[in-house]
């Protein structure tokens, strides 16, 4: 068994290479001064009590920070580089949904033994996504315990340009990135709730293991998009954080919600269920007016990353006068192709995946 | 069952207090300019992807993690209030380690259930102690799964002047806060390893589930003190990150370790054991020049907490032409109230209670 500062010396301590150049310890006053062709600095990474950190001039930084547990965010004996991948993935797909630069995250670490090989195949597959970002580990603690990773990210934006969710207006266009259900559909194959192509599977498994952060979009959303956020619990529950905080309503098309060749092969019921109430896409929703759709379409070719409108927000309804309704108003209406309105009887089971509805 | 979010609406959401009056959301240019009288600014707080964080003009952050793990960091029916404020102190602690200004945290909390008495308990106890120090819950993640709590805290500090643990210098004296061994013998006392005065219990145990984090001692160490660490792991075990990453020895008169009357009572062994060897006490260990040594006593006073002197810091001794010793030479050598070095046979049972001593 290793020691916890062999653990981290063996597995966590980076050679300095470009990527992490900007690590050391002098910590005179010359050394901390942000240089101008660095946007931040880390003056003093792990092996302290704290690491010290300065964003750069004016920027602000953005932090969140995500827990992952043993058997509720993963199967116990996933593959650790794919562990090791999405738990960082997940906490830059927050920074994604701001608009915010990666710099720099946090890994605290509970393990129920200092396995070598998994180890290794963690550290390597968290590392390979933070060098892709230039996203430094400069601090974080290990202890045993049941398995358990919680990690805070740091991302940098200007004051003013963060995508928040409370910045949806009335009339804009509904957006999300990528395919929606995929994560679900191979979740669902795992647990054999149903069946899937074994053609399909990698793709799949890819899709839940090893999401992709949509960093680049985040960035170039900033000044283009209203409110955002990614997508992580299912777009029926996450899209009511940007209805609730900016007080409207949305009408979605659930026709027009974008899914995989292997997603639209199953049961219309399966297909509503991984995209609409699926967790775990990661991908990005957000709001725009109209007359972005020209700028987001080739915001899409550039990026080679689908971006397809889905829906539109609309004004809060009016409270009614009391009695209040039995039952609150839905914020989403949902629709079919053709404008349709689904029958509550459907929608009914899209919020029973979520649990927001009853406040 | 509460949900997720009923449950940081309902204990983790705070009514906006004087303490709280910098989270709003506004997010305009404006808005987000620190004024002059606030140092640090939360422009966005609980509820969107990340929060927003922008230090003071010219001021680094500080930034710790630690995990704490029911059973091995704590007995998992201890008392919940006493729980929440201890997961806020041993973060604090790190900061008041390096000098820093405590400013804002995260919490992220795996729960086995969402007991109502218990978070209200852990909630209060972790504003508790927040509230005295300004330091505001700027973001989180709960899920449920087995008890664990991972706080990471942020701080702000000039450049420059951090109390790293690279900065001691020959010659210094070695300093700690409060007394050590309290957490040590109330652990032993809970496992029964051995017997205390049943007076003595309410005090030993205060100290274990309640430490108090040494942040105004921290702050006045700026520019007093040269390297500094909190105890966490035992001063054994801690003194010696301040030796190594300071390529210097230590000389340490046991003799002068200062202990409470309770532990003062213990057989010899025991009391080496607690203060040596024992964690959790989260004092601070400090070196400075000799010639800080009033100003140290004034601090003090000033403070009403006890700062006691007790050993030097030397030179490391040139690496020995090889071949290399058998065993690494100590960096610490351990004497009595005479300046008597101990036996081999007894310090070698301190460095039992580390695992850095064999790299």
């Amino acid at each position: 068994m290793l020691t916890e500062f062999g653990l981290i010396d063996r597995f966590f301590t980076r050679p300095r290479t470009d990527a992490s150049h900007r690590l050391h310890t002098d910590t005179g006053p010359q050394a901390l001064a942000p240089t101008p062709d660095v946007p931040s600095h880390t003056a003093l990474g792990i092996g302290d009590d704290c690491a010290l950190l300065m964003p750069a001039p004016g920027k602000q930084l953005a932090i969140s920070t995500d827990m992952l547990v043993a058997g509720r965010h993963f199967f116990a004996d996933v593959e650790p580089h794919a562990l090791g991948h999405k738990a960082l993935a997940v906490n830059l797909s927050d920074l994604a949904a701001m608009g915010a630069q990666p710099r720099a995250f946090t890994l605290a670490l509970a393990l129920p033994e200092a396995g070598e090989a998994w180890l290794q195949g963690f550290s390597e597959g968290l590392f390979a996504l933070a060098d892709r970002y230039a996203c430094e580990l400069i601090g974080g603690d290990t202890t045993a315990g049941p398995l358990n990773i919680c990690i805070t990210v740091f991302g940098e934006i200007e004051p003013g340009r963060a995508l928040t969710r409370d910045a949806a207006r009335s009339g804009d266009d509904i957006w999300v990135s990528g395919q929606l259900g995929d994560a679900r559909l191979a979740l669902g194959a795992a647990r054999q709730e149903w069946q899937v192509d074994s053609a399909d599977l990698p793709g799949l498994r890819r899709a839940l293991e090893r999401p992709e952060p949509r960093i680049a979009l985040g960035l170039a959303l900033r000044g283009l998009a209203h409110a955002a956020l990614d997508l992580s619990d299912g777009l029926a529950g996450d899209l009511q954080h940007i209805l609730k905080r900016s007080g409207l309503t949305a009408c979605v098309d659930i026709d027009a919600l974008p899914r995989s060749a292997a997603v639209a092969r199953q049961t219309p019921a399966i297909q509503r269920l991984c995209t609409i109430a699926g967790g775990d896409d990661y991908e990005l929703c957000f709001t725009a007016a109209p007359a972005a759709r020209e700028r987001i379409a080739a915001l899409s070719t550039t990026l080679a990353l689908p971006l397809t409108r889905i829906g539109t927000i609309r004004d809060a309804v009016l409270a009614a006068p009391q009695p209040p309704p039995a039952r609150p108003r839905p914020l989403i209406n949902w629709v079919d192709a053709d404008g349709k309105p689904l029958p509550d009887t459907l929608t009914n089971t899209f919020h029973g995946f979520d649990h927001f509805d009853a406040d």
